[in-house]
């Protein structure tokens, strides 16, 4: 077993990383970093548990550590889930003192020699760690896993980049309520509501997509170069961003030939067997009403990605809806995947 | 005081029609149409009322009577909120019979004889009546009102297209449970939850724009000519329907000549002063927050449609939402709003 | 007109005071007071405005004080909706600087010489203020109103306890969101779910009602003192507190009995015709489905309360449920009852 | 494996049926039965799949065949989900043909031959079964489920009545939409309300705990006598029953002797181990703000039913919240359970 740390422990996206690797075949958790006030208490004591699983016995105990590289020097690497307000110190630390930081804040994802990952999507980004300079000897580093409308969205962008080409993209998003952690959103103004706009959101879904269907060439990522347009909404919904999604393909091609593309995409990670990867991590549904958030957001332990609606559009090439589970596939999900590829590309060791 | 029929009296739209014209200062509710179950029965007995106000003491023993128009001599004109799968036999036979029926159904909307009217965007297109051959008189007649979804959009696309031209539209809407009627949608398929597809509406959204901001010409709607596409979903709100709208536009505009044109835009009917017309048809939110159908639906009693987020677009020109009250402005209000344009304009008469 | 001051005019219970004095016919707004942080601000800017009708023009440049009797005496009273975590201080502060104080705040309300008020209720409580020792003529008082459960069971005990006698009550509460502020309830603890606890408001629901039946005599009142059993649950709602009641009546009554006492009580202050007063503060549902807080909630402007399902306990003597608007007529409206009442009994001059 | 059938497979009960059983240990599903419109078509075709896993696969293409026995003589037992309006008649046609009936309809509930089931509540209820006479050999008989408020309220009360005896009970509900199967709700009804009544459930909260906590003597069942009185409410939740119960105890105990009580009580199953059968049938929480339906609804495979909230009442003698899963525990799930226990006491045979 891999020793893991979680930085930002007590948060929404720490306790999600606790939960998912309780019994996790690989990795163990070793270590539980949060803020100063939380340091040196019990866990139990220190988080504010806001899964629907009781908290791991194993955890409850664990005393919480200040998220300082050298209280971890028991880790294989660390997970973390820290506020942007924080992640660009800490996990700098953390990498300078040799130690792999598996990330899904945002502060490190536009940095050039950091990737940007989606093992679906752009596993052989991996190999820009070689370009990190936090450590002489290559030991320390950071990996960043994606925002999570840009997720479900670089999936489903994959195949249809690959296969015909892309000109643009135009997507409203309606996100989930976790999306914004915990205490979050206040219910006054979500309920039988919806909020056209989410602060910091936008330029995300914008920008990150082409970073993660990029190609890596002699050590760097050449961003692909079509423009996106994004909307993002709040909707009363607890788990599941929902995309509607109309693109411009350079190269034409019909409805069915669109479907086809989706279908017959074969992910580049399937071979490797990784515990949470999902067997069919996009799943293309015929019924028009469907996906849905509350229906299946949680297919395959939340790590598939749902198309549906596939259709020619009237103004641009094509249009369909994406959705997958904000905060597994979105984030600690996602982060424990790459985590998974970086084992079995000889990053993480022992 | 015109006496004004209802058909369809006890379905949700006839609610409407009930409870927005409890109060009017022109129109008096003189006879309620429905189907053969409910004739015959006093209204109270009949209807199930869904409204939150108190069904009116006078509506309520007044005898429901068969939708024949024989039955209904003693009306100035109809309103109808008949279901569309009686609505065109019903509303012929009205029409014929010389009593002039403003309808909700969709119909009539795309007959090219008779007028889809939103008197903010084309009042113009009443004339249309004169080319009617329901009576050698002219007497009977049908108007309609669009689409939910589509009011909102022409509202707002109305001083887009006449200041700079449209070329494309592309929209995404969120709709109110209250657009799908009593029962309607079953809480367990909206409950946290949004559904991608409405069956029937997408065709209404694309369509409907393109006679409302037609040209009327010799006799004639000469349609706009611009695609839309468009994605309609569900969402667990209880009235408003808010659109995400992106659209190309023939002449290039900044952000700022937008709003704008948004702005400055003067409604048509402004000094005609009609009961249901709202003092600002269009209002234009700075608040990237703003507008939200729960917050904003009812301004203006539920005739106003609110704009936000008008920004440049990366993909094509122009983005931005709007929202408006779906029963009311893009339903029974619309219809009383024509209704009071028919009057002014001497259509209707005691 | 009188002019009113309000402390803790940003927050949620101080908004819904501006909103509802925006067209009072007696009252209007001289000053705002809220925090240090705010103190000298426009209101526009130290307010984060919730209410979903736009602020008022009239206040939104008014500048905001800091909540010192000697920044208000300009004033002929104030409301006040402050924290209690402040309250004491700052109403004791105007009280004694002559300045009377109508407070929604729970600090004073167990204080023996302070009127714990519903006008429809115990309206001859007012004398109270004459035992007040704040100032020695007697011009500095406070009053308090009571929770927001408090209210629709004080109301709907009133006439129980008058006709029957009380000798136990057992209620389990379903409370809106809006009860708890703004930011509040997470919508992450309260979406698609019930939480079965409220902290702090049990003991409120288990006391206020008995110094509200009491009896005023020698200058202090003599509580009623049957035993209250409560049980606070939060529901996702917006507005509208509901409450589940079983009560033992002294005197055996049966279910027509008790629905006749409803019915055929009277308000004591019927005859004053205070502004904010509804015409009927009882309403009583012969419909089982009936009141529900969506629909009912907003009745008579949200001062009514509302009772259903009246019928024998099979285990104590009758059973029904009653509901209110837990931020108007349980907060902000009452408060602006109680000061109507007090002007009228003329403890309020300019 | 025993051969399953399922009668009235497409409801919601009965997709929910198969949903549990899909990879269940003992059972395999042999027949599904729906109505004559139905009958003859594929599962996939006849039913509106609701649930959030696929439908399984074997499912899927497995011809729906008639309610009627005589095309069910390849299965062990049915279990019934049909509504009650058809469940007289066809439960009495299987059992009179010698095919054991697992009911969840609430038909036979009352039959006094008839046991009215919890496996950890009175198990020994089962040998009823021997005093049916729907066959002479006793190959075919009728078991059925409680009403799914019931299954808490008795779970909870089996400790409280053993070692302290019972009084009285006073009960208001909270139920889910789920309980009102599909389509079930109106989402007009619910989306942010509450309603305070469902009707025909709360005469069943008031009498079949009396019968699950009676005693079996000398072939019949003496039911408990207490009076229980119940106000049943529905709520926007998806799953999960909440009920605020207070009870009068016999034999005087305070709040820890009733924690105590509820803590050691044993399963009387506990030793079967039955695939269905909860480790932990009853789990007490001592944070105040627990039990919750959505956090913990699906705890146990939605087996469990929690207990929070045990306090003193000032009027009755305890106070407390209970939970249970309303189609799982209170329904199919628990139909299952007491199918397992039927196969354990060797009702069931193949």
């Amino acid at each position: 077993m891999y020793k893991a740390g979680i930085l930002g422990a007590t948060g929404a996206v720490g306790q999600k990383f606790i939960r998912l690797l309780e019994n996790h075949d690989w990795f163990k958790i070793q270590a539980l970093g949060a803020s100063e006030r939380s340091a040196g208490k019990p866990y139990k004591e220190a988080a504010n548990w806001i899964e629907s699983t009781p908290m791991p016995k194993k955890i409850a105990d664990l005393e919480v550590r200040n998220c300082v590289s050298s209280d971890f020097d028991d880790v294989d690497f660390v997970f973390s889930g820290l506020d942007s307000s924080v992640a660009s110190e800490v996990e700098r630390d953390f990498a300078e003192a040799g130690i792999p930081v598996i990330s899904n804040a945002k502060n490190y994802r536009t940095d050039p020699s950091v990737p940007l990952l989606i093992p679906e999507v752009n596993p052989d980004h991996i190999d820009l760690i070689k370009t990190q300079t936090f450590t002489e000897d290559g030991s320390g580093w950071i990996v960043t896993n994606p925002n999570c409308v840009a997720v479900p969205l670089a999936m489903s962008l994959r195949p249809l980049y690959d296969n015909f080409g892309l000109k643009s993209v135009i997507v409203t998003s309606m996100q989930a309520i976790s999306g914004a952690g915990y205490p979050g959103v206040p219910s006054l103004d979500i309920l039988g509501n919806v909020v056209p706009f989410i602060g910091g959101e936008e330029s995300k879904i914008v920008e990150e997509p082409l970073k993660l269907l990029g190609k890596f060439k002699e050590g760097a990522i050449e961003h692909a170069s079509f423009p996106v347009q994004a909307t993002a909404t709040r909707v009363p919904v607890l788990n599941g961003h929902l995309l509607s999604v109309t693109a411009e393909l350079e190269k034409d091609a019909d409805e069915q030939e669109v479907k086809k593309a989706l279908k017959e995409w074969k992910s580049p990670i399937a071979n490797f067997r990784l515990p949470t990867a999902p067997n069919y991590p996009l799943h293309l549904y015929d019924n028009d009403y469907y996906p849905q958030p509350r229906l299946h957001a949680d297919s395959e332990s939340g790590m598939q990605t749902a198309i549906g609606r596939v259709r020619k559009s009237n103004v641009l090439s094509i249009s369909y809806v994406a959705m997958a589970h904000n905060t597994i596939r979105g984030a600690a999900g996602g982060a424990i995947l790459n985590a998974e590829l970086l084992v079995k590309k000889n990053y993480i060791y022992k």
